[in-house]
């Protein structure tokens, strides 16, 4: 069977236009067109700024590239938990990959390498080699290869200059969804993403260190770091400012358990 | 106090020559020299390939650069555990401190910005932030900023097409040292670095999946995934190979407890 289309996945980085790697330059190259969900009229704010951010990059690293916007179908996001909750992604992932699957047929000729720009690293809390994956399901002549990034996580500690790991020791990297749960489990050293409601609130801010930063490579970038209980009211505000400013913000954070071996990693 | 040098910590990715970022390549450009440890005569064949390695990307991404070899302080790498393990790594980290400290004194005027090239992502399991602090605590007239990379754990993402977290669930990032403690205190998705002796291979190989990866980014590099039972003689034979070709093995895997909600991720 001829293999007629190929799909390179972009890891851009977390930090701007510039936190691509050599290697996603080149791979966007050689890409005929690129493929950007986008959500439309009434889209959040983030949305809109990721889309920008996709077209700011292409036409500074890779100009000869088509961008292809797709309609992103929309989302339940209505609360759910457990089973439900993962029911709801999944709707969304099968809808996503129908609605990929169409556009890379239309943009892309026989032969061809279309693109897909991830924001920060594709291997962390993101969905596009999962819907890939479900578009090979279905029989697509495809093939598709990723090329990694550097995602949110490493941006927050290359801004805080911090090592995650404590010498010797792991770290859990986790969602404000899960964070309590964790905690109770007994992590002591997390990283915490997709937290829409600043969850670390409800620890014992007496016995965590926090280094925080929201809309990371943006600039409207904010960083607090310190003892939970003392910084919680400055993160609390400054997190009101990006929202503020920026219209959106996005939380990244390590905790970590004071009384941890070392004070910087 | 006039500040008279500074230092910049680019991640250099773990995947070869071309997986610095652009902004990277930028911060190399600034430097008047790069400093790399080199334990000279002697040192493990994983030392000099990453000499090689730090040597050529100068030489392709900042020629202009001049690359400083620092001879490295002999690390104890006899067996500890616990507070002697700590012990021993804070003795290296602070004969590593003066060495980086004379160099970069010697190797850049007044005023200059020197370079450190730190495989992979500078956040995970890498010293080089630790041993800066450390320059900065003897009151050394130098600021540092951190470039973040592509570290090894999304280079093996990326080769086995794998999102490292499932649906809304977390992720430990581990060591193999501490693999065991972490998998009997309720872990079941980790990514495991660092790991000599291949630890996976004490766990009840039929309750786990295994995505593996050695060398990751040389000419040598190999990958196997499967449920660990069945693959384990493959690693084990693919990870002889590699040593064999490369004259030094570097494990990096994520292990998943069979059942977890979705296969990929």
């Amino acid at each position: 069977v001829p293999v007629t289309r190929r799909a390179l996945l972009v890891g851009m980085g977390a930090g701007g236009l510039d936190q691509v790697t050599v290697e996603g330059v080149a791979g966007l190259r050689s890409c005929t067109a690129v493929v950007v969900p986008d959500k439309g009229e009434g889209a959040d704010a983030d949305t809109d700024d990721l889309v920008r951010l996709r077209a700011a990059l292409l036409e500074r690293h890779a100009p000869e590239a088509v961008l292809v916007t797709v309609p992103d179908p929309p989302r339940d996001r209505s609360p759910h938990t457990g089973t439900s909750y993962r029911d709801a992604v999944d709707a969304w992932h099968e809808a996503r990959a129908r609605a990929f699957r169409t556009a890379i047929e239309q943009a892309v000729p026989d032969g061809g390498t279309v693109g897909f720009l991830v924001w920060g690293d594709p291997a962390f809390y993101d969905s596009t080699i999962r819907v890939l994956d479900r578009i090979l399901a279905t029989g697509a002549d495809l093939v598709y290869d990723v090329v990694p990034g550097v995602g949110a996580i490493s941006v927050l500690a290359a801004r805080h200059r911090v090592v995650l790991n404590t010498v010797g020791s792991s770290v859990t990297v986790t969602t404000g969804r899960r964070l309590l749960t964790d905690v109770a489990g007994g992590a002591d050293n997390l990283v915490v993403m997709l937290d829409g409601g600043l969850t670390c609130a409800e620890l014992d801010g007496a016995a965590w260190d926090i280094w925080w930063g929201a809309d990371l490579g943006t600039p409207d970038e904010a960083l607090v770091a310190g003892r939970l209980v003392d910084v919680l009211p400055e993160i609390e505000a400054a997190r009101a400012a990006v929202r503020t400013a920026r219209g959106w913000v996005m939380d990244t954070y390590l905790l970590r358990r004071v009384g941890r071996s070392s004070q910087n990693g």
